[in-house]
């Protein structure tokens, strides 16, 4: 656990922050400058060395407005009045009082009138996805999933002077608590056992006397920072001057090397037993009346024979990995757990998004945009889509056309023919660099001008100058 | 068939009427004078007397400006660009050429770059829930349902020049083709056998060959309402000269006598056999010997017996027909079909939705506005909500939460209490007067004001008056 | 209730019956003779005239044995061990003690070892389907299902001295009880109100408190019988002095003509939508306003009108019943339903369970037995088969193929092509005579006989004199 | 490949050796003695050392009598004469005609007369699960599954003379060719590649071209055996003189070291995370990049890292193999699919099945046999049954109530409470000694006497001596 104290108004803030961005042309630097600047002071370097997945660290800014144009209570009130957010869906209510943590959801629309009839009430409100109602938060989290390479989420609470939420507990994702307004008091203890420590699946609430004394507390206010990794657990109140309100930041759920095992691993073996007859020799005739658990304690020479023949090969199992496989299914998890991408204007302009086919005075104008041999493309973003292979296709997974909310939309997929698998591999490899159509390594003139349009269909590439009519 | 001829600018055009109607404060009164509008100068009356399901009836308005602000193509490109409209879902591409119907939906989103290249080749577009994107078409859709007892439903359809989109052929709804822009060449024909007339399903596409002489060719154009019942063939083409843009309204889709004795039958026969013993009485041992399809061309005057005891207890079963449980049944099924009310600036300001608690300067501000035993309140709508009995409690369904998309929200109800539930009577029969709470006949002034309570909650009734704080 | 005193040795025993009921050569003969036997000495017709459904009957016999054969505790015993007999599957145990009713099923198979000590504890034991253990249960029942044109069923129950094993309650069917060995005391109620004459389900366990009075009290001793409509409440325990076996036959559960209109009743609106336009016309735009529960207490001169408007259309309804084949459909269910016949040695000989063809001394012998134009045959039983058709195509079904245990196979049925109908019907029509394969009224001399081995493969047919080898 | 001729009248014939059988005490040996008269005169040591899995073996007897009495045609005959044989469930006619292969099963049931109408065209009948219909077969199968420690199975082959019935192929089971009646000629081929070796699946049907020469071509004569391992291709055909009658045995289908592998791998992962941190730290963030099938031919040096990375956590797996509660997993499958015990008259006579509770003369008698503190038992076999934990409770799986049909039964077994659970252990492992219910280790005479009862009851134990009565 660390805390890093800031000098007044060190870094830039978030508006400014947001309009440098949209001039990066590399989404894969836009993403790394954001989390920058989330973290900063600290370089992303020395954070992912000596803090990611390891302790908490504090940031103190002195700045009340670094983080400010990311979320704020007056949003959160326009969105209540303008959106459709559901209790229990979008938005939760909840007290931590007396040691006894309730939920108070009623069923249906949650409108300012009782809103801020429980939060006068005493209770905390939860939104459960403020990506859904707010761009910003949509633009930020979208730029973020592509640093971590693992969906970024996030939740906004909002506290009541003088009350406490949640129960102390632990989460199954790296948190970044970005403290927008007023203040919280924070309170966060080491994961209890070594069984605890990067844990699979979140916490119960625990009660206080389970958890022991915290190493870090704190009164984060607004512009602070608090991160801790999984397991940590912690818990917050807001003191009896001021109300709190902060979005916590959450990625690397289900991320680890054992999730990718996960896929890994049976994929090994099967095609271990394709490949390798030792796999599908025989078990020993024999082999119940001495293995098993009702047989567990006896001295048999032949369990320790049984045994070691399980590990050799066990061992031998991780020739057969087919790892670059398996992650490709972890990468089409991903792609459809991240956000769509949110366009800057310069994108949308050049992109299918905004060329200019539209109907005015009574007739379709500028229809049939052309690319051709000469025109310059390149994915509009990084991590936009991916080629993945299922063993007798070629599939593009892409997630432009995602939803901004969780796994509304079915994974999507676009097959790639044969004959343009190169070309697409060769734009994938180019990004960030634009490369004209007739570069792309198809046999056929035709073959690259018709990959290009799919994709400029679909969102997927834009082109470096505007588009001609054609 | 029938055609009226208006003399220009004859009727009050649709911006005008629309802020009229916000003023009048029935709902009933709204949907009516709205219906009136759209027919006229038919007088309502008339219209259901003479014309309504029986004939179709074509005005000619000599006024392009009519139906303006309906929708328009502008709007068409406006929603393709800001919304997510999705082939095959949102948006049919359409061609009917040499006699052949075909369907040219690609997968995912349709922006305006593959849409209106669609359309420079020739093909129809067919956007199929404008209400989800339009608000003058939710607005007055959500009214005419009123009118109508039964869901109000609507197609947008752009033709290029010269073209057709669809083959002839009949729908199962009343159509009301409203004429936007451009004109249209249509051709009505009579339904082809009296087992076509007010038809339960559409039929498929006809070749010409099929259809006979049309009893109606006319070019419609902008202004000008074809109304026809289902059962109907028609096909609309566009000249050469002109692109056109009509909306169809739609009802009456399984609104029959027989659609509600569906509901009534087997209700009937299972109150009858629970009420009267000659329901319940065994069958005649040897009624397989004589009865069934193998025996029907038997002379046996037991047959003749048997068909008249059948006969006999059909015709006693009208009198246990619980025709008022069967019609909830459908009302259920019609308030799930609804669209949500568009509440206007009034009606917010007097509801829930525009009730004055809001986060202002870091807290939360007018929190808890009462209602009293003097608050005058009504239902913000006369077809808002409706009080239906399951036999064991009573529940009040309603259209609040009603997505604008079709049935992608469950149907919707609370519970009422018992002692609420002559409140609740009262309240629906006392619309459109406003009444106060304490009015409510319910026992208690605690009861009374929790069942104001939770209407105004729930969106359902508004306030004669602004509410203050409590 | 009425009470039958018949003098000693009256009537026939059942082993001398059944040895003369397969002389009988017409089942539907064989079944009358089968029931009045069971029901000796009241004659048929006055008991489906004045008893049946109406009231119970008692018939003591003086004759212990007069159902010798059917049943026994021994045979019970043999079944135990020789049977895959499963607790609450096809044995209940069951005691009915101070007023409380338990069953004491444990999981698994029921041996003697067991089953005998739960009896010798107090237990009574039901077996839930003897028909599928006992051939001669079998026999009896599928004799009698064609009596009752409807399934028979059938439980044995047997009671130690001194208890009882179930509380007063009433069934669903109606009920000979058959009294086996030993004695038991009987009391048999009437049904507590109109609503529970011929109910439709059975009810639950009664207490001595609701039930009134006996309207029948009798000690059944081996030979006597005791029957009693649905609805009569009854409960039988057993002396000290002796234990009781008795086996209870049932029929006509959901057999009722409601049942039957069940099936009527929606074809009927099905066909009325179809072929009537009155039922397919629109309801009123407003019935929504005056019509349904809260508005039932409404004065309204609408409500009469539209209420007089569904009773004319639900009368009018009855003309579009169509009964034969909602028969049809009832029947395919009772065919669905019925045990399959028991072949006497002839009718197995005359059929293809008897065909002569078999593996003999290293070879297949007597194959390809020949049915040829002058092959007299006829079905196999009146009620093996039942033409029915679907509106596209007709199907035979049957119940040649059914399992003794209840629904463990699916319906039955072939195809009947067009073009031997007419053959198919005609046979049906001609039982119990035999009609050679060259007078079926099928067009080509290939149909008559291809029809008629189709049926003679399935055993649906046999013939009048052993058949030939080709 | 092998060939073994034996001297005439060499080995004991199956009647005498069944009844020598009955009288060996332990399962296991009579399981082994079995086996080794299946295979004589080879000894089943070097069998299992030199053959089984590796190659063909070819044994002719000069002793038509050898098999006599396991299974003949004139069984065939009568079964299809008594039970319920259907088409395509238990009987397949087939036929392979000038290189094609047809299945010609109609529906219903295989009754003599159609069934040898088949043979005598030329049609090969198959019997899929004769051990549900021959005692024989089903004793000799239950008792060699406790040899394989694998399901055995079984199909019966008649063919016509001069006929084939199915195209060459290989099988995924381990197969014994028992020559019942007449002769067949027969080749057998080797595996075509390393990766049909032991393959897990069938083959489809080859056509002769496909299978190179065969390394084995004999004729099988009544008497004689032919073994081959999984992958060896084989087809059989009739001379023209004689029928051919076989069984072909089998076992070990899913049986493989990989098979037990796919039950240990996914449980040794879940361990891993949950005990081992380095399987639940994140994945690198940037994998993405540089990994998967798109990045596959890309010189990174972080591919190699994370390469060595997963090869090091797929080894360190095995440390957390958890093989004996695999081995359960699979023990479980082994019981549920082995063929019930079928008992000889003795075990009967020692157990539940054969216990003299019965009803003689009017009332049951010999009821409550007692199994007391000195009652000697044992497992009545020693694969009857099974102790296997799931982590929270003991239970013990068996066979005694699995069906003669496969699976038809679901899988059984009862919990083994925490008190009894040592008894249980000892008691399987004493097998084949008995025990005194009062030696098990329990702590109460109560705990012990009353699992004794529990597993008499189930037929899982026998005693010493005659059970006494109470």
């Amino acid at each position: 656990e660390e805390e890093v104290q800031c000098g007044e108004k060190s870094g830039e803030a978030l508006e400014a922050l947001l309009s440098d961005l949209a001039k990066v042309s590399n989404s894969r630097e836009r993403a790394s400058r954001l989390f920058q600047w989330l973290i900063h002071p600290i370089p992303s370097m020395s954070f992912f060395g000596d803090t990611w997945e390891k302790k908490p660290v504090l940031i103190k800014r002195q700045n009340p407005d670094y983080y400010k144009g990311l979320f704020s209570t007056a949003e959160f009130d326009r969105i209540l009045r303008q959106d459709d957010v559901q209790y229990g869906v979008n938005l939760d209510v909840t007290s931590y009082t007396n040691g006894k943590r309730d939920t108070h959801n009623p069923p249906g629309r949650a409108l300012p009138f009782t809103v801020w009839e429980f939060y006068e009430s005493g209770c905390s409100l939860r939104m459960l996805n403020p990506q859904a109602f707010s761009s910003t938060v949509w633009s930020v989290l979208s730029i973020l999933q592509e640093q971590f390479g693992s969906m970024a989420g996030a939740n906004v609470y909002l506290t009541p002077p003088g009350t406490q939420g949640f129960a102390p507990h632990y989460d199954d994702i790296e948190a970044f608590v970005v403290q927008l307004e007023g203040k919280k008091h924070w309170r966060v203890y080491n994961p209890r056992s070594e069984d605890e420590v990067l844990p699979v699946v979140s916490s119960p609430n625990f009660s206080q006397s389970e958890i022991g004394k915290p190493i870090l507390e704190v009164v984060l206010e607004a512009g602070d920072l608090l991160y801790f990794p999984r397991g940590f657990i912690h818990q917050g109140d807001c003191l009896p001057d001021a109300h709190s309100l902060h979005i916590t930041v959450s990625s690397y759920q289900r991320n680890s090397w054992g999730n990718l095992l996960a896929k890994v691993v049976p994929a090994a073996l099967e095609m271990a037993m394709e490949e390798d007859v030792d796999f599908r020799r025989g078990l020993p005739v024999d082999y119940l009346t001495y293995m098993g658990v009702q047989n567990s304690d006896e001295e048999d020479p032949r369990r320790a024979q049984f045994l070691s023949r399980i590990e050799e090969l066990m061992k031998k199992l991780s020739t057969f990995a087919p790892v670059d496989a398996a992650v490709d299914q972890k990468a089409r998890d991903y792609l459809h757990d991240c956000l769509p991408p949110m366009l800057t204007a310069e994108e949308r302009a050049s992109s299918v998004q905004g060329a200019p086919s539209r109907w005015e005075d009574g007739e379709a104008v500028d229809v049939g945009v052309t690319i051709r041999g000469h025109t310059r493309v390149r994915l509009i973003r990084s991590g936009i889509a991916r080629l993945c292979s299922d063993g007798e296709a070629v599939w593009l997974y892409y997630t432009a056309d995602n939803s901004r909310v969780y796994h509304k939309e079915e994974p999507k997929s676009i097959e790639i023919k044969a004959e343009q698998t190169d070309g697409m591999e060769f734009l994938i490899h180019a990004y960030p660099k634009f490369v004209t159509v007739g570069s792309l390594p198809c046999e056929s003139a035709e073959d690259k001008v018709s990959l290009a349009e799919l994709l400029f269909e679909k969102g997927l590439i834009h082109t470096a100058e505007p588009l001609q009519r054609s």
